[in-house]
Formats: structure tokens, C-alpha cells, sequence
């Protein structure tokens, strides 16, 4: 069983590539999976779910599930439980067995002991911020400011998320195998590359 | 006319890949000969140049070429001539009009009108202490203590020189286009990978 994970700055196209190369290598893949899955666990809402970790522990809105929902004053232990269910989830997809592409939740982390394959996909702001227009509601009207500021605070967060699990920096270098700056590039191309550096990496490490 | 330049934590073996991926892309490549034509142009001893690059300018001793030598206190004035020397040549490189491999010398940064694609390399402390006792000489006996500190303060020196040049932090993704740490990996793997990660990178980009 061979584990790619990526973490990947947001508008970076990470989640994609991710996509892709799970497509390429023929690996399980797993995203919103895993907030369906703590959502089912925890009986919260995926919407809140998921901005709490995007958006990390200051995150502060009324959670809501089916007709049930818990203050601000909740926040804290909702935070604690949702990291919980995160780290038990994510174990429970290696000990499947099965070969698979995860994409962010610090799952690098988390899976330290299976020695996954630790992808980190980045690009420039001027790239991100065209992604998120390509994917935006019609009813979206964000300045190019406004984008920019929304992509930083997201990242803030990611990074201030892995920290409550170690001490490695997000999007530093050490932290992962292999970082990859998408600006200007096509997904399908840098998911082919991709995919045959991590056979290479495979096949170093295979027992 | 694609180049490929190669920026590298000290022990992470990038020079060694550079050359490797020059062999495989059947590009030139430069490392080594940029110090001797910097020695060339400006009568200073090929070592002095070498340790004058790596340790930066707080680097104080006597300067020797031939039966020249000149005392620290030119040494400010010395470095702002490798700096301006380093940068004439490495455009003259590039000025030849063929594709190559540059390694170091913050080619990146004096190469950005040509688009170069730019590579960082690095890898475990662990494995850069290992790569430094293979290729020590018999007569060296420093300790694995000893070598950490020798390859933080070289790293920390090559922060410093690029900072001359550039506001962009040496060693952080931002900078470059692909991040390939090559702990516990071959050499020649990495290289034919990264050849074909570069390829399609220029396929990309081409005119």
C-alpha cells in the first residue's frame, strides 16, 4: 500500500492535481470524503465542519445539524472534537489497506508511521486568485483585494491548524518530499510528471 | 533555449543532480567553471572566490592569486567584484544562446528575463551529514556537531548572498518552480524524473 498526501496552498489547484493523479496511479482518493465522514461521527454540519478547518479555532458560528445546533461558547470542544474525529477517520482510510491520494487535513502528519509520500502545491497569488474567479458562484463579486486577503486568511489558517499537531511549518520546504509550483501550468501535465516522480519514490522505498 | 538553474541546501547532493540532469537532457552545464572565469576575470584565487560566495561578506581573510594577496580590508570592495563578475558571466552563459544547467551563484535570480525553471534541492540533516563524511577527505575528523554547524553557517551565507539580490527567501517554495528533497533517494532516479518533470515544464512554456 503506497499513500500520497497533499497539502496544498488554497487556489493552487492542489485539490485537483490531487484528482488527477489518484486517477493516473489508479489510488483510492479521499477530500470531502472526510468531512462527510466527521460529519456523520460528530453530527455536525459539513458546511461548518468544514469552514472550522479551514478557517481554525477563532472560527466562531452557531454549529448546526438537522434541528440540533450549539452556541459560540460550544466552539472550543467542537474544535477538539472534530480535530479527534479528523486524526480517526483519516487512520481508519490507511488501515484499509488500500492505496489512495489524500488531500490536506494535515494527513502528513497524522499517517507519519504509514511514511507516506508528502506533496506540497503552491502557486503564485495572481494564479490563485484567476483559479477562484474560474470557480466562482455567478453571484460572486470579490475584488481582486478582497480575493486576495480571503486566499491569505485561508492559508493563516491551514497553517496555524498544522501547528496544533507539530512543530514543522506548513508550505516549508522540510516538510515535504516533493513542492510544486503550478503557476502557468496544466493540471493533466504536472499530474503525469507527478505520478512518475512518485513511482520513482515507490520504488526507492518499497521494502 | 531552455535553462534550468539549481539552487541547493549544502549536502543535499544538488550538485551532483545538476549534473546528472545536464546528462540526461543532454543540456551544458555550469557549476565549477563559473568560480575559475570569475578567478580569470578578476586575478582572485579560484578558493577565496569559492569561500567568499559561500561564507558572504562577513568572510575575512587574506586574499590570494598568484603572488598577489590583498589584507581584509579589501574584502568589501572584493565582494561587490565577485558579485558584479558572477552576474556578467553567468548572462554570458546565457548569452551563448544554448540550454543548460547553472548550479548556485543565485543564477535564478540574474537568469529571470530568460524564464529559466528553477529547481531547489535539500534534504534531511541527517542525509546531508551522511553525503559530507562520503565525499570528506581522509584527513577530515569533524564531528557530526561539528559538520551541522559548518552546513548551517554555509546555508545561512547563501540566504545572505541572495538576499543582496533579491527580497525572495532563498529556500522557500515561492521562489522556485519545483522542490525535490532527495533524502534516502537515488540520485540518478531523481534525475531522470526531474528530466521529465522539466521537459514537460518547457513544453508548457514555449513560444
Amino acid at each position: 500500500m503506497n499513500i500520497i498526501t497533499i497539502s496544498r496552498e488554497f487556489g493552487s489547484g492542489g485539490r485537483e492535481l490531487g484528482k488527477k493523479l489518484a486517477i493516473e496511479l489508479d489510488f483510492d482518493y479521499y477530500d470531502r470524503e472526510i468531512i462527510h465522514e466527521i460529519s456523520e461521527k460528530s453530527k455536525m454540519d459539513e458546511n461548518y465542519i468544514s469552514n472550522m478547518l479551514e478557517a481554525g479555532i477563532v472560527y466562531a458560528s452557531p454549529v448546526t445539524y438537522g434541528r440540533t445546533f450549539y452556541y459560540p461558547t460550544a466552539v472550543q470542544s467542537s474544535v477538539t472534537q472534530i480535530l479527534s474525529t479528523t486524526g480517526e477517520i483519516i487512520k481508519g482510510i490507511a488501515a484499509k489497506g488500500r492505496s489512495c491520494v489524500i488531500v490536506g487535513r494535515s494527513s502528513d502528519i497524522i499517517l507519519e508511521e504509514y511514511k507516506p509520500f508528502n506533496i506540497f502545491v503552491y502557486s503564485s497569488m495572481q494564479s490563485k486568485i484567476a483559479r477562484c474567479r474560474e470557480r466562482a458562484k455567478p453571484d460572486e463579486h470579490f475584488t481582486d483585494k478582497e480575493l486576495e486577503r480571503e486566499i491569505k486568511r485561508i492559508d493563516t489558517s491551514r497553517a496555524k491548524h498544522r501547528e496544533l499537531l507539530t512543530l514543522e511549518k506548513w508550505g516549508h520546504p522540510s516538510s515535504y518530499h516533493l513542492c510544486v509550483n503550478t503557476t502557468g501550468l496544466d493540471l493533466n501535465d504536472i499530474a503525469q510528471s507527478v505520478a512518475r516522480y512518485s513511482r520513482m519514490w515507490f520504488d526507492n522505498f518499497s521494502e
